[in-house]
C-alpha cells in the first residue's frame, strides 16, 4: 500500500504504522462525527438512573444535545422535536413502560430513528416481555451484550450476571444477533472484545476500544445513546452509523487510556478525548472489518 | 487606581493586573462564601436525576449540606429543618409535582428562600404549566437559560434545544427576564456568555466562567442549587446572593480550566477549585457589573 | 517484632515502618478482596439516585457486579440470582418500599445476606418508620453515621443535618450501635473519624480513610454497597467482612489522596486505587483494632 493509496492513510499518529483496516470506514466515521458536531442532534433518552450522567456527558462531548425528558404526557409535544430516541431498560419500572412505548411508536410514525438497549433482558419475565414488546416496535438499532441479545433472540430468561455478559465473547452471540436482526428488521450490535454489527445479512466487526472501558459503569448505556446520535444523522444507513459510533467511542477510550491510571481516570480522559478527537487521530485508528 | 484603592486589589494572582470591575462585589461574594463554609446550610433539592451527582458534589464542595429527599410525605417533617430549597424540573414526572408545590409553599410560609430551575420550560404543555404554577408560588430566584426565561415570560411553548438555549445570547432574554421578575416578584437569572441577574429594576452582569463549562452536563442545575445555598445565607438580598453565586461558580470553572484538558477533567478541577478557593483568588477574579 | 513475624509485615510500602496494628486483620481483608475479584459477586442495589453512579463504579472497581434492578415485579425472578442485596433509603418514596421489603424478605428466606443504609433515618416519620420496618427484616449489616444509628436505636426523630452526622464522633454512637445490634441481631457499623463495627458484644474500630472522603457525595452509600459485596463472600462472618470492607475502602481513599487535589480528583483516584490495590499495599495499611 502506498502512502497515497487512501486519504485515511496519510494521517497516522497511532503507532507509526499505516492503518491496515479497510480504508473506507475511516472517512465514513469521520463524516458522521463532523456532521454531528455541525448539526448537534437532539437525542431524547428514556434511560436508567445509573447511566444518566455518563450518557449525557458522552452526548455533549460528541456534540449532541441530550434530553432525559421521560414523562408520558410530554411525549406528544416534545418527542417530535428530537432527532433520535434512546430507550434503555436498565432501571425499568412499570410506570416508565407506557412512555417508552409511546415515544418509540411516535418516532417510527415520524420516520425518525430510535435505539433500544435491552439491559439484562433475561433477568426477569417482566423485563424480557417489556424488551420483546419494544423490539416489536421496530427499533432502528438494538445494542446489547451477548447475553442480552441471546435472551431476546431466544425470547427466554437466562442467568444474568448483572449488566455484564455471562458469555465470554460477542462472537458467541453472532448467530443470535443475525437471527434477531432478521426477525426484527433492526440492526443489531453486540458489544464484546470485538463488537459485532449486523443487519441479518451483512456483518461487520469493530475492533476499537480497550478492556478497561468495561470497568466503567454505564459505558454500554452511553454508547447506545451515542449510537442514537449517529443514527440521527443518517437514518437510512443504520449499520454504517452504528459501526462508526462504536468505533469512535472505542477510539476515545484508546486515546483516554494513554493518560488513564484506572477506570475512573479513564472515564475522565475518554470524555475529554471524545471532545477533542480530530480527523487525523480518527482516521489512523478506525478498525472496522467486514466479516 | 492605586494598588491600595481597594482591598480587592491587594490580592491579584489572576493575570498580574488589577481587577478593573467594581470593587464592592468581591468582598460581598467572599463574605457569602466564607459564611457558607461556616454555617453549612442544609439545602433540599427536588432536582432531576441527571443533575443529582453534580449538584450534590457542588454543594458539598462549597461547604453546604445537600439532601435530595423528595417525597411528599416527608416534607412536613423535613423541609422546616432546611435553610433553602431548590426545585428543578429537568426530569419532571406528574408524581413529583405535588411535592415540589408543597415544599415551595412551606418554604414561603416559613419565610425561607427557594429557587426554581425551569429546565426546558417550553418543551411541553405539561412542563410549561407546571413551571408557571411554580412561578406562582413566588420563588426567591428563578435561574434558567434564555429560552427558558423567554418561555416563562411569554407563557408559551417554544422549540427547545434540549437543555441548551436556542437563543444565542443571554442578552436576548434581558427584557424577558425583567418582565418575569416584575410579574413574579422573583429575582431572575439568565445564564449565558454573560450571566444576567435582575429584580426587574436593577440589572447586573456576571462575566465569570469559561465556555467549556457548558459542555459538562448539569452545570446549570448545579449552579441553581449553589444559588440556593447562597440565598440561604442572606434571604433579604437575593440579587446580591445570586450574582455572587454565579460569579464564584464561574471562578471555580476558570481556575479549573487551568488544569483541564476537556469537559470531564474540567468538571473534576472545577469541584476541586471550588473547595480550595481562597479570598485572594476570589477577590482578584470577581467580575460583576451594574448594567 | 521481627520482620518475619507476620506475613503482613513483609510488605510495607506505606511509610517505611511496620504496620503496628493487629496482624491478623490484614490477611483477612486481603483474602476477602482476592475472593471478591475471583468470584465477582452480583450485588443488587435498591439505592438512592444520588449514589447510583458512585456505588456502581465502586462495586465494579472492586471486582463485583452491580445491578440496580428495583421493581417489585422483578424480585421473584432476579433476586435469587444475586449474592447480596443493598437497600439504601436516601431518596425514598412510598412506591419503592414494597420492593425493598420484598427483596429483603426473599434474601433472608434464601439464607443470603442483605445490608441496610438508613440514610437520614431521623429526618421524617415516614423515613424512620420505613427504616425500623426494614430493621425488623433482619439485615445482616446496618451501616450509617452516628445520627442515623442513634435515631434507629432510639426509634426517634432527630434534627438531621442532611446526610451528614450531627454528632461529632462515631464514638458518641457506640452505645447506640451496641444496643441496636443486640435488639436487631444485625452487625452495626457507624462511620466516623474511626469507624465502629459491632455485633453487640465484640467491637472493632477501623482507622483507615482520609477526612476528604466525606466531601465526596455518596461515599457512605458506596461503602455500604461495598460491604454488601464483602458480606456476600462470607455471610457467616459479617463483622469481619464489614470491618474489612471499611478498611479496604478507606485504604483506597488513602492511596487516592496521594494524587488528589480536592474531593473530585480524590473520587477519581480512590476508584483507580481500589482497582489496582495489591496485597502489599493492603497489608501495610490495614488498621483495625479490637476495642
Amino acid at each position: 500500500m502506498t502512502e497515497a493509496s487512501s486519504s485515511a492513510m496519510q494521517h497516522n499518529d497511532n503507532d507509526g504504522e499505516s492503518n491496515p483496516y479497510p480504508a473506507h470506514w475511516g472517512p465514513t466515521a469521520w463524516a458522521l462525527l463532523a456532521d454531528l458536531r455541525q448539526r448537534c442532534p437532539l437525542v431524547q433518552c428514556l434511560t436508567n438512573f445509573v447511566s444518566m450522567d455518563m450518557a449525557a456527558n458522552t452526548l455533549i462531548a460528541a456534540g449532541a444535545s441530550p434530553a432525559m425528558i421521560h414523562s408520558l404526557g410530554e411525549i406528544p409535544d416534545f418527542t417530535p422535536q428530537t432527532h433520535a430516541l434512546c430507550v434503555n431498560v436498565g432501571t425499568l419500572s412499570p410506570s416508565w413502560v407506557p412512555a417508552m412505548k409511546a415515544a418509540a411508536e411516535l418516532m417510527i410514525k415520524l420516520g425518525k430513528p430510535w435505539v433500544l438497549d435491552p439491559v439484562s433482558a433475561g433477568a426477569s419475565g417482566f423485563r424480557l416481555n417489556t424488551c420483546l414488546a419494544l423490539v416489536g416496535l421496530k427499533p432502528t438499532v438494538i445494542r446489547g451484550n451477548g447475553s442480552e441479545i441471546i435472551a431476546l433472540s431466544k425470547a427466554s430468561l437466562g442467568a444474568s450476571k448483572g449488566v455484564e455478559s455471562a458469555h465470554g465473547s460477542s462472537m458467541d452471540a453472532l448467530e443470535a444477533a443475525k437471527s434477531l436482526a432478521k426477525s426484527s428488521g433492526s440492526v443489531v450490535a453486540v458489544s464484546g472484545a470485538v463488537d459485532i454489527v449486523t443487519d441479518g445479512n451483512r456483518v461487520v466487526g469493530v475492533h476499537n476500544g480497550v478492556p478497561m472501558m468495561q470497568k466503567i459503569a454505564a459505558t454500554g448505556c452511553a454508547v447506545t445513546a451515542f449510537i442514537a446520535a449517529f443514527v440521527a444523522l443518517d437514518p437510512s444507513h443504520p449499520l454504517e452509523a452504528t459501526a462508526s459510533a462504536l468505533s469512535v467511542f472505542g477510539i476515545a477510550g484508546e486515546l483516554g487510556m494513554v493518560l488513564a491510571k484506572g477506570p475512573a481516570s479513564l472515564r475522565v480522559h475518554l470524555i475529554d478525548s471524545l471532545t477533542a478527537l480530530d480527523e487525523a487521530a480518527l482516521l489512523s485508528r478506525v478498525r472496522i472489518t467486514d466479516m
